[in-house]
């Protein structure tokens, strides 16, 4: 019964095994060896037209990367107020940026509120040396909250970005398990909307570590390499991510899991929303579910080994969270079983 | 004939194995799971105290957030002339630790000369506000050019350090090699001799992707948390770096992947050294060999197949390398083989 | 009719003539000369204790140094959602401190309201690493928008700053102001009730270029040396600042251009409410009115000379602004003169 | 007897004058006013072409973010092992510009040997990821030790530039004494010789606080807004600077006080040839002078009142200097007389 977080499962069996595979030999280090060649290439296709990848370590380095490749001095990036470059990234982003700063911006159920971005980052537009200037917009997808930009936000968002002329970075931790929900291609989920450089996150869906940033920009890209290294971020061995994205986007493996990681969530939210204990807070559209659940409720089923991590009441929801209850998130995967729901269900009772 | 790097290798199989078999189940993230607990006490038994570990993305990581730990504004740390911090990291060390300097020593054979270390350290430690102020002393163990500190030139440094009220640096990307070599004990190389913290590579000696910071101060190792995660290097599955480690340790096994790439490239200075086309620069110590060869010869194995970097002619060597002749780096590992020696021998002319 | 900023005075003829009258002779460099010694020791007697003075070049770089010594890896600062430090410095206070964040607390009239400050410093005060950590408190006195904190929320505020072990510190760009307007000592309005760390300024009240950051705790000061350095904010000639306090301080200099621009501020402020096109937003408690005015009789008066500013609308007046109207900000200074009021009532029509 | 550094002088009268006159009356602020633009323009006809100016509050601030406008991420730049940003700004060029390296370059009497100059620039002219790319050669003008680069120098200096595709950056702390002492223009020793960016410093020759960043490049310069504002240094009452700059400029003056500082160090340095107990360690070229002087017999001109530093022993000069002796610096400036330097000499014994 874990659904404390998508990165508490391992390695899907077939990345595993490939990663097994790749094992012996020799190959050039840094990124210049031919899995790795083969797998940029795969990007490619995969986004149907040439792309620059980048392999890092984790999506926080993705994400600082990506503002930090657009950054400039007095730079602002605009993200929503509970994003995670925001929220949980201990100023990663600021400081391998040197010292763009964040402007959060507010909307509902993960969203940002178009008319309050278009507010946020207009006030910066004059480019006054003491305010500061808007130098991105960073949107997640799928969000923290479980939920989904259509294609049509996407547009609206990049039409901002482009009326400030400002790049539109992509936060994609979980960039599979919207593009499944949205039922898209990659092309148009991303630069066909506008979207300009994507953390591309493979770790949260199936992969041990493997995280890259994804440049439509080839010309910028160029830089990319040295604010990588400078960054402490270029893996020597880079095959060993490479194997793991082969194996990843191999028959479609990749969205596989996320349909799976997904289909999951919507059972454990039926199965949340018939407990009497239990209600949805809202409809998840990931991997991701949140509940407004009997404290003491839930206190039983983690106690009962369940894992799954309270969360704080966004300000939207204030005032129906009632007394003796809390919100809770629920985050599924790959590595989720129908029968682990079941049990939970039974805890809580249905 | 794969001699270009340590890190052109793959996995050890054992490590590879080890990974597989840790990709199922659920477990906590960001280094906080059964087996990174594990893992850490494995690493206490090693240095035989408790220590406080690390695990970060590359060795650069490593190095860069060990000098950060003791940075301060104003700061120079130094190392030598050739060290990886100064010649290899783009910046990274500056970078991560907000802007602290690196200062080159001097001293033949990849080790700082005792002298040169106390006159420029010495320098800079009236604390004078414009030159700046020592915040810490970084050594390579084994060194970048394939020589090894003894245990009394460690203890000779750490004087130094201890004298102007800085930490001992180890930069162990090849510390295994470092140790087998010497035939002591991990708490001997270190904090026995004075070492204060340590870049724990195990990449290059078979394993995927495994380093470590290993700090033998606890109470400084609390700011760690954190200057890890504000540099993106904080790991969400870290089990995939515990699972290395735990493989790496089992039986020895990085103690004889070590002896073994020692071995190798003992053979092959031997090799080289028989050679009528070739002839050793100094004596290899650990893992890697410099000779001198003919470029016309060495051209011919490099397009036969043989992959070698030749080496920018140290100082030490100047007037040494003749015309028509080149210095050249051959790196050996747990993967190198006697057959690929002799394949290189056999190219090379006996 | 200049009502634009207090910095667009120039200097007091005191301060000029003390200037003038320092030019000659030689004097050590760096801030270590005789003048500059009692000017420090200057500072100790109006602040009745012991402290460590350092002058820097701008408001900002003692805002910023002051928050960078206090600063730490995923460090979070607090301060007022319109404070300087956020809304004018241009990401100096993050790139200064090497990447620490700012939290903006929302209040009235630009105070910090102690339930949402509390609140926003509790939300980080776990030490979880994503999130961050508190470093600071900042709050600004006299307030942006011309009102001043009372010594009771001053002790409130620190209660919060000391119960989660952070400094609090002042930024004092407007000290005399605010001094003046409480009549309470230096000592009171600082260290008595908490305050860690004062941005001294005494540019706006009179001086050309005359900053400081004053701190209490005299250990931590040995670091701002190096920090100071760092940033390019050691003046040689640090006796043209020496000189400028000098004379500041001087018979209460300071104090008497702050009871002035205070009064004419006053004067300025009735002014305004007598007019049929005007109406003040608030009552001013040190030297800056704010009044919402007739779009067309601004106009008006800015065409006929007078120089004054819109100001953003803040949360707290929407809804009171009407259509047609604007609010502006006015801000008096030590050559701030009855006639010029005058003069501009008369533009704006009594 | 004040011969430690030009900075221990105060401000020439007519500069005090000046900015006494200036104090009355209103300006806007922020380098916006009247004067201000004035004073650009004044710049613009002493170079003889449109350029950019820039008021920062140090020579160590101009230094740092002239280098700071070319940095790039694993950015090196280039200068004398003397140079004041290598020796002397605590790292600021380092942070300034958020992790770029400084590279020693070596060359008798503080001017960089061109082959040494171009072998270091060549060595990272791969743009190779790992050992960082050449992003500014800096060279000072006059040097650290009173000598001048010629005006063929300057062409050889900046021809390495161009190959390399990096710009020159004239330290000018001491703009003027170079200036006088080759009697050349100042477009003919900057732009017309290929420098990019200059440091034009004002304060070691007779003003109180005047450093200027000029620039050639004028659309880069936009930047330098943001980068001047983020790092703290740009001033409200700019016209304090604009006043002294204007007083400068007017008649020569800037060209008479640096040729009476260098004519003192010329009349200083026949003095101290001329004793019995001190040798010139080289002719002066502008306003320093080293000698070789008899340790007791300095020791008694130090007790007597004399103030001037001893300097570190160039590794040039190793040998020369004889037990019982050591160098010493002596600095001349618009404010030195020929009787101090006569009661120099006889302390020194003719």
């Amino acid at each position: 019964m874990f659904f404390a977080s998508d990165n508490w499962a391992g390695a899907h069996p077939r990345i595993a095994e490939r990663l097994s595979a790749s094992a012996g030999g020799f190959s050039r280090a840094y990124g210049d060896g031919d899995l790795d060649r083969k797998v940029y290439e795969r990007f490619g296709e995969i986004f149907e037209r040439e792309v620059a990848v980048f392999f890092v370590a984790t999506g926080t380095a993705a994400n600082s990367l990506a503002l930090a490749a657009y950054g400039k001095p007095g730079g602002i990036s605009f993200g929503h107020r509970e994003a995670h470059i925001i929220e949980d990234e201990c100023g990663a982003p600021e400081f391998l940026s040197a010292g763009s700063r964040l402007c959060p911006v507010d909307g509902p159920l993960g969203r940002m509120d178009i008319r309050n971005l278009e507010r946020a980052v207009g006030r910066f537009a004059s480019e006054n040396v003491h305010g500061g200037r808007p130098t991105a917009i960073s949107m997640t997808q799928s969000t923290e909250v479980g939920t989904v930009y259509g294609l049509d936000d996407i547009s609206a968002i990049s039409a901002i970005a482009r009326r400030h002329g400002v790049p539109l970075h992509m936060d994609g931790a979980r960039f599979a398990n919207a593009l499944v929900s949205l039922d898209v291609s990659p092309a148009e989920m991303t630069w066909k909307r506008g979207v300009d450089i994507v953390s591309f996150g493979g770790t949260k869906n199936g992969c041990w570590c493997a995280e890259a940033i994804v440049m439509f920009d080839l010309d910028r890209a160029k830089e990319m390499h040295f604010l990588r290294k400078r960054s402490a971020q270029l893996f020597s061995k880079a095959r060993f991510i490479s194997a793991q994205f082969d194996a990843y986007f191999d028959g479609g493996l990749w969205l596989e899991t996320a349909r799976h990681a997904n289909a999951m969530a919507s059972r454990l939210a039926g199965v949340l929303d018939g407990s009497k204990v239990a209600r949805l807070a809202w409809r998840p559209e990931a991997n991701e579910v949140f509940a407004i659940i009997d404290r003491a409720a839930a206190a039983r089923a983690l106690e009962a080994g369940a894992a799954f991590y309270d969360w704080n009441v966004l300000a939207a929801l204030a005032g129906q969270v009632g007394e003796g209850e809390t919100l809770y998130r629920f985050v599924t995967s790959f590595a989720t079983t129908t029968d682990e729901i079941g049990r939970l269900g039974d805890l809580l009772g249905r």
